[in-house]
């Protein structure tokens, strides 16, 4: 493998050696400090995502690398008509590593058909984002123990939300995983889902409306925006909304172990308050982004 | 002491250290080069300000540490709605010291309460901006020798300039300071600073609308500039803005040791034939804004 | 020297120890890995040029020193009304060396006068883009092992085409050289150049608008794209468009070891099937590129 496109990309023992890597860096980081001494990481983010950016240039700034890039297209060549294909050719010039983001779907791979280095899909359009989902499984790991026996409830918009789909896709391929769908009717998981990964892997799933009544059977709680444009009109929006708003008040009767994660930025969907729960993961999330794109910089770059 | 968001947080001896300590900087700055080796720091401009973005990293580096963050707030995930609290909350997974800037008053304040790492004011609307100030004490204490027994003459817009009203509050800590207030009548000082340190400290000063009169009486002289829009007509501002020009004949009657400061970016209120003048000394200060900002940097970490 | 703001303010022998040092660092690029360790590098970039941006960057990055600036003029203290003069007086306080680019002709220039730092022209509006053309000459050494007697095919927009106007001034200066103007007629050399630096020396050259007629004499084929905005009309840009796309078609004359260059980004005017035949030099001539700017930036440091 040189490249991360789709989470698909990676077989269950390669995740498995990616959140070794990742624990190992977490416990010895000074082991890992000059791992990519002289090597570069180029961050071609045609739309911007500060988080993501920051998260990728943080792993390879504590992997003794250095960074180039830009942050937004309008900087970018492609703004004069070059295809996507000659900008990661030219870039392969200046850098060992390519970190792309893109609004069109395929676009990182395109790009790795013509790469002379490896592309890391850091989120294109509405469809994949693989490091989010390693983030998420890491996380995941950490937190339980395990990647199998886990029911895991997705709460919001699972219409539209990637990191749901992708993460989604992730987990079925593990042991007596069960989901709780909860979400407004307008924002049901897709039938491609339901019917596809879903459905041939057999796997038990339930679909609710109410986040309360699901919470007690729960071992993680993913967390996802409601958008109000997701709404065909403002007064089922406003009747809803607060449904699918986590607070102390819905945690009542969570289990003491629940992990709550959410992909961030959030904008209201958990309340504050919840922060300082020692349930809240959702920071620990941000931390673990970071550990695990340093694994992966080590396993594409071979060192 | 782990955050600077106002310059009378620092003690004055805190602020003696620090200018110590860019004076050591200054003249040993072999010592310095890899104390920082392995630290971050993040720069998350909300509005751009190269200037100080750049003295920043340009401070970090030299220090032998690295740099990430954005340079406006269309790159940042501020345009998707996240609060400035988690904003920093998550990129104090990605770095160990933060320098913001700001258009909101309060926001590095507000910053600092969720922060896991140091939070530097970097400047938050017409509010603080304690690195400049800072700046401006160590440029004054090295060209003068210092910061007490001084007459400092600001002129220009003194009702908006942050950078003025940071700088009264910090040197009136100091003994037998008198300022020389030179402004036209619609941009004197606020009274609440007036009535506030100047009275309660009972620091001599003096109002005046006239440049050349005051111009043998002062040690300091800190010029800004003196914007159209500040004016209630055209006709006052073509009437008034020539006499706030500081040009080479208004220097005949000027000190020989005088210090001429700006906190630039200047667009005409210096006449370019005053650059070569020895009492010139606002490159300087943007000289000494890297080291000063590099002793900040090293105390907030504790290196 | 201490800056580079033209093609010709560098002798032949100065171009051609910079092709030397490039040679070297490519042969030996461990060698170089520190040279710079501790120095600055300021990308100013006033309008934004991600490839030459981080091919300088790079550049830097490979030395071993570091990189800070902006990748557009929004970002930066010009937007406040600040001379370019100012904005490298108080940068030279923050980097050791910078590259500027700029849409106003003469920038770079007026910058050098004012800087305490080497200034490097990054392209400055239609002038010129020096590093450009040191780029294509090093390319056209490595593939051709000389900079004389060579046939130098230049196609497409030759009346705007800063890069073509630099390459014919800096080939013009060795032995031999015959100069192939392939452009519609609306798009010629202008006189300027022919009744210039091409009378002055006496160089030969043919002036055709047939690319395949053209393509048997050819050593090196500078290929420049025909923007659609140049056309007076519509009709003349559709029926001339496509006599200026490279394709291997009319590629079946030309001599075996062509030279194909391009200073990219091209958007349609070599078709992509060309990339793979080996007399496509373009993708070569952008990792040029980086290395010659590395030979630029030792010289310019004195390291």
């Amino acid at each position: 493998m040189n490249n991360l496109i789709d989470i698909l990309d990676l077989t269950e023992s390669e995740i498995d050696a990616l959140i070794d890597t990742a624990n190992d860096i977490i416990k010895n980081p000074d082991n890992y400090a000059e791992k990519c001494k002289r090597k570069k990481l180029a961050t071609l983010f045609f739309e911007p995502s500060t988080r993501t950016r920051l998260s990728f240039e943080a792993a390879m700034l504590e992997l003794g690398g250095s960074v180039l890039g830009f942050s937004e297209s309008s900087s970018s060549s492609a703004s004069k008509g070059e295809s996507v294909g000659d900008t990661v050719k030219v870039v392969s010039c200046y850098a060992d590593i390519i970190a792309m983001r893109h609004p069109k779907e395929g676009a990182p791979m395109v790009a790795s058909f013509k790469s002379d280095v490896p592309i890391i899909n850091a989120g294109d359009g509405g469809h994949n984002h693989p490091t989010q989902t390693l983030t998420d499984l890491l996380t995941i790991k950490r937190e339980k123990g395990r990647l199998d026996n886990l029911t895991v409830g997705f709460c919001g918009d699972l219409k539209f939300g990637r990191t749901v789909h992708s993460l989604i896709n992730a987990m079925s391929r593990y042991k007596n995983i069960k989901f709780v769908l909860i979400s407004p009717p307008e924002l049901t998981l897709p039938d491609y889902i339901k019917q596809g990964v879903l459905a041939e892997k057999n796997i038990e799933y339930i679909e609710t409306g109410d986040l309360e009544s699901a919470m007690p059977s729960l071992d993680i709680l993913y967390m996802t925006r409601v958008q109000r444009e997701r709404f065909f009109n403002e007064a089922d929006y406003i009747r809803l909304k607060d449904s699918y708003i986590l607070n102390l008040d819905k945690l009542k009767n969570a289990k003491n172990d629940l992990c709550i994660l959410h992909p961030l930025p959030r904008v209201n969907e958990i309340s504050t308050d919840v922060d300082s729960d020692a349930r809240a993961c959702y920071f620990k999330q941000a931390l673990n982004g970071k550990y695990i794109r340093m694994a992966l910089i080590l396993k594409l770059l071979g060192v």
